[in-house]
């Protein structure tokens, strides 16, 4: 089994709305909870009651289809509103991602961590130190976690921000952007995603369900083909499909028939019924 | 601050649905997430993605209710489907607890342990080696994060086990709940809380909403009492009433106004207005 560590602030946890794409429902993927696999179903990286659609879905998704038979573990580790100083290697977020990695790499092998952050620090002159403070946590990860080259996938902060809602004081994202992009040049197997095109929720800071669906497709590109995407895919709406809408298998069916259950969607005899024909 | 551990299997984790109860929204319960506090709001403990209402929620509101001024954290560590063999000392459950709790008492004093399992060894005769299984854990848990006379409360499994839907093989549940009272009446700081009366949702085995806020309660005063709470308490209704339909503070109003507009009920206009008339 293969594992992706998720760390970052709300746009990695992320924030679109479940019902705004088509559900993720591939038993190739899981998640870690109480420091143990499950299947996953979004939301993935639950840090607060607003927690929603991620792109760790939809860049899981594109690795199931092109790595048939294989499954891909998320860790999610990602905090709402963390600044970079909140993830220094001292303090909590740091630590609990290195614990709740530990526990997934007991039985799976670690293939990539994804970042994504910097709303945070989109303001007075923060950026400065941003190169320096990444470059501190991503060797303590490596460090820490005994990683020689796994890839670490860093994302672009969206054009929405500094003009409304809760992002209007993110001025800086563009020199954040400048920092991220400097960095991935830099280092070996680094790698920046664009956020160019990709748009926000009402409140002016959060990816919406599709974008972030975007998203991940390209981080998936960065992974895959070991460099900067620093333009949207021409066929990212295609590649969706193709990864996303896909028959489900029986255990899919058994899994969200009983969630159904569960939920109280249905009643008993009715989950009988469809347990039996399936 | 003080805290509290939530530990055991689904029941505990909660699969109360949301929308059957009045929301419990009060800043001075808080919950635990990547090792750091955040006010708390239903579901507590997301080990499934069809984690609902748990006891826990209306526990903290009962203490909070008679400890005036003082906060309370929530530490979700609960497993839906665990048998107590998954909890054994050696294994993920017990390690992540442990890790969890320790990240909670940096800055808590724990009080109370929660622990409520046993539908998976309520058939095969699993009740036979309970009490000792149980013993073993407790005993580590008090060594590893230096406890001394923390009261553990232990819930009872429901009366409607044994009969319909995913509960049906749970055929052995009041032999787990003997095991459990006499394990309660051997030690000091383990107290027994009845599930009588308590019922379930569609599927035969999850307590619902209502039942699981009294249960609430009942586990509030088998804490706040030091006695085991062997029949339902006459009142339970009027305390849930007293415990939670109070009025919202600032803080809390400003909380649910931001949980809105991030989740795109309202507009980042609306979210003003509504901010500025607080």
């Amino acid at each position: 089994m293969k594992s992706v560590l998720m760390i970052g602030q709300s746009n990695m946890a992320g924030r679109g709305f479940i019902n705004e794409v088509p559900m993720i429902c591939n038993e190739r993927i899981q998640m870690l909870r109480n420091g143990k696999w499950q299947m996953m179903t979004e939301p993935i990286n639950y840090d607060r009651p607003i927690s929603g659609v991620s792109l760790a879905g939809s860049f899981a998704a594109m690795w199931c289809m092109e790595n048939k038979e294989e499954q891909i573990g998320l860790i999610p580790c990602a905090e709402g509103g963390s600044s970079i100083d909140d993830w220094s290697i001292e303090k909590i977020l740091f630590k609990n991602a290195i614990i709740q990695a530990k526990f997934a790499m007991q039985n799976s092998n670690l293939i990539a961590i994804l970042w994504h952050q910097g709303e945070n620090d989109s303001y007075n002159g923060n950026y400065k130190t941003y190169y320096e403070k990444l470059h501190t946590i991503f060797e303590a990860l490596k460090n820490e976690l005994n990683l020689d080259d796994v890839p670490f996938i860093i994302g672009g902060l969206g054009d929405y921000l500094g003009k409304i809602g809760f992002g209007f004081n993110c001025t800086e994202y563009d020199l954040v952007n400048k920092e991220l992009l400097r960095y991935a040049n830099d280092h070996n197997h680094v790698y920046l995603v664009t956020a160019q095109g990709l748009s926000a929720n009402p409140d002016g800071i959060h990816l919406n369900a599709v974008s972030q669906r975007k998203f991940g497709v390209r981080y998936y590109y960065a992974y895959k083909n070991k460099k900067n995407v620093i333009t949207p895919l021409k066929n990212e709406e295609k590649l969706l499909e193709s990864c996303i809408n896909i028959p489900y298998t029986q255990n899919e069916m058994k899994y969200l028939a009983m969630m159904d259950l569960t939920m109280g969607k249905c009643s008993y005899e009715e989950f009988i019924t469809k347990m039996k024909n399936l």
